[in-house]
């Protein structure tokens, strides 16, 4: 047990959680989640690219992108702890609380968005593409816009 | 056009990329394999408290969260872009750079063993998870001491 303990040490398994949580500080959700939207975010941006004509479109290289952000969609909003927001620009605010049903629901929106992105990316057509990509980033767009600080 | 750059530039797909490039700015690939390891970290840690026995042992959520580790597992090597390492405790060392086959090798080593956890976690047997954390968790570690400033 104690050589599991000095190996886990090493990646980051240092503290005990209560089963009940998944965060054992705010600190840690609030890393958590922001980790989670830049890794979506990076992957989302290069399907962008394609999207946008900025790069040529590879539809291997889009369709992999999107599965990842598939996988990554699911997981930031189990930091969106209560009582991890804030006024700074960037930062949620009190709506993503005091309205949890509206953001639950605009993130449910996100998350069936990027499944018909990962799809559409699938058919190695670039109209395809272009369009799925288009609907998704505007559940990015309409969530940020009314639950994060500008 | 217009509309889906604005739509774009929400989810945070601001700047074009070379086609050759996967990180524009040399901070930008430090943000997304730091980014990369805290959401396999967290995930990897749920199941180190069970591998500990500090949390119950749930095979499923253990599945659950392995399966995001092995996803997670494939990502941070493509932010080691060259120039990007430090002096600063916990920045990797010039050897990732100067030694790369052994540093993608133990990257390689890692990507195996929580594939290999993975499907102990489906066996919802809890020695051979303890055993699978184990050998993952030695993954970890050696790379950190060979190629992470102490």
């Amino acid at each position: 047990m104690k050589k599991l303990m000095i190996l886990a040490a090493a990646c980051g398994v240092l503290t005990a959680l209560p089963a009940a949580a998944q965060f054992q500080k705010p600190e840690d959700a609030v890393k958590y989640r922001k980790a989670s939207f830049t890794v979506m975010g990076t992957h989302f941006a290069r399907i962008g690219a394609m999207a946008q004509g900025r790069v040529p479109f590879d539809g291997a290289a889009a369709a992999a992108n999107a599965d990842i952000v598939v996988t990554l969609s699911k997981l930031p909003f189990a930091g969106f702890v209560e009582g991890t927001g804030g006024t700074e620009k960037g930062m949620p605010n009190a709506k993503v609380w005091s309205e949890k049903a509206k953001f639950d629901a605009a993130g449910k929106k996100m998350q069936d968005e990027v499944v018909k992105l990962a799809a559409a990316a699938k058919t190695n057509n670039l109209d395809q593409l272009k369009s799925a990509f288009g609907a998704a980033a505007g559940t990015c767009k309409a969530c940020h816009d009314d639950f994060r600080n500008q």
